[in-house]
């Protein structure tokens, strides 16, 4: 099959397309025709050769995907050759074909071209296993999405609003990207480059109100995320794209505010922990697609070949919502 | 009644015996006369000012208890006049009388006098919640109790041993703690005067190799903490004697090991949560006190009379176990 392999061009890693050997469907799998791929940012740093895959996992990128089932392994139950789906992939979604175990499979709403559906398994399992599996966001709290125009940003923004019900708050680097936050359902929206979200906060809702972080920037927002947190706060990380080193850091909220302070990342967990995950997702929000309540924000859509352009537009933060890759 | 209330002498916070209203029955709760109370470290720093009580509690010291039930509010279901207990207080052992929810009571066994009674509650519900409500140590897995002489200390390693079987690394301050912990079940004590607990877990166990740490000590521990931590490990404060401030932390093992750090103090929790903590309590470790399986390692007993030489027992470190102070 066709698939996007990296390769050193002038000293910069670039991908480039080549022949690789097709998957098989092994027990429980079924191989898929990738028909869109979606960017994500773990892509950039693999290509740079900062985020190897998991063991035995294939080194073409590519964290998710849709398509068309076109074989079944051994014992799939409730998948069928013909059927439309996603789901995530722990790497070879830049690729003509993908093998999947069948329970991690999404079966894709007719409503929804394959562009859209590729941008749903990524983002949708990530907002859900931070905001509602690790966060246990409750009715009537109060949650703090940063990055809140990213992909999982908006995805968590629609998720608690379905879901939950809570109180939203975002940040994000633009007024463009804080009217996209708002208009998903965030009830304050903050410019991180033109004020103090901590400040902002405390302001509108008052001190210790932030009930759930989702944080991708570490080290930059620590403090002010221990000092909006309320007793009993969680906070995830997802990743941390502002640093990781704090300087003078104060420990003492944790114990005072009795916080509770996770990271977590989706790639590397087991298939047994990604198949409850699935599940689960798939049971809170049924017909939440169909309906449009959830439903993915696409940046824009490139062609394979223009992947490095593609990527290039996730690396200079111009992307509001998913960037999608067509199929190969 | 009888208490032992703070006073100002000399500049310092002193406790003198007084009287004080005698407290009442409200619904759902019973009337103790109290026989025999416990040190806690939270005591010390409750003297000094630096601890107040939560809102509506009894600024007289005191944590903890053991007595016998001399009256009953209404509503009041498996609790009668007579019975020996124990049971945690957010305030008020330190006196002759204290009301307490009988959701909240611990019947003493048999074997048991009130003094070992009073050991009891907060040192086990407290490495309860700690090692099995937060920590969720499972079996086969490792933990890493700091401070393992300590009351606390020992009453977590007695409850792993009985209950998950887990490996148990433990540090102390002296060679005679090490002796303890091991007595009790630790696998391994390392005396952090002599040893860096982290290069000595890895050299015995490996490289990240522990499951659930609890941690009294704070910053002085922070980066030996990650470094010794698994996949997926989890950190229970249950307090910062060592300090708050770390210089430089490092946030990335949080995300790179799906770390989680958790803050918990058991005196302000709601009375629900301390309902469910007993009752799960009650349930995990049901004969297990009658067999002797759990005892509380008692350091001294001090008459009540004799209250500031127990305090400096226990703010000089000089304490193996609980110390007890008689009724009044």
């Amino acid at each position: 099959m066709k698939a996007l392999i990296v390769e050193q061009v002038a000293g910069r890693n670039e991908m480039k397309p080549g022949e690789y050997p097709d998957p098989k469907a092994k027990e429980g799998e079924v191989l898929v025709k990738i028909e869109a791929t979606a960017l994500n940012r773990a892509d950039l740093m693999q290509k740079e050769g900062k985020y190897p895959p998991p063991k035995g996992v294939t080194p073409i990128l590519g964290l998710e995907m849709a398509g068309t089932v076109e074989k079944l392994g051994s014992k799939v139950k409730g998948v069928s050759v013909g059927d439309r789906v996603c789901g995530l992939l722990p790497g070879g979604g830049y690729a003509e074909y993908s093998t999947i175990r069948a329970d991690h499979v999404l079966k894709i709403p007719e409503t929804f071209s394959f562009e859209e559906a590729a941008a749903v398994p990524e983002v949708y399992l990530t907002a859900y296993q931070a905001a509602i599996w690790l966060g246990k966001l409750a009715k009537s709290e109060t949650i703090l999405i940063h990055a809140g125009a990213s992909g999982v940003g908006t995805a968590a923004i629609q998720l608690v609003r379905e879901l939950r019900k809570a109180r939203i708050i975002t940040t994000t680097g633009s007024g463009l990207k804080c009217e996209l936050t708002a208009s998903l359902g965030s009830d304050l929206c903050i410019n991180y480059n033109d004020e103090n979200f901590g400040l902002s906060i405390q302001d509108t809702f008052g001190e210790n109100c932030v009930n759930v972080i989702i944080d991708f920037v570490g080290s930059p927002y620590w403090e002010k995320n221990m000092n909006v947190l309320a007793m009993d706060g969680r906070v995830v990380y997802l990743s941390f794209l502002g640093g990781t080193k704090v300087k003078e850091m104060n420990l003492s909220p944790i114990l005072r505010k009795r916080l509770t302070i996770m990271g977590s990342t989706l790639r590397n967990r087991s298939d047994e922990y990604k198949s409850e995950l699935v599940a689960a997702f798939k049971k809170d929000t049924e017909t939440l697609f169909e309906k449009e309540k959830l439903k993915p924000i696409i940046d824009s859509v490139f062609d394979w070949k223009d992947v490095e352009a593609a990527h290039d537009r996730m690396k200079n933060n111009l992307n509001a919502g998913k960037i999608i890759l067509n199929g190969m």
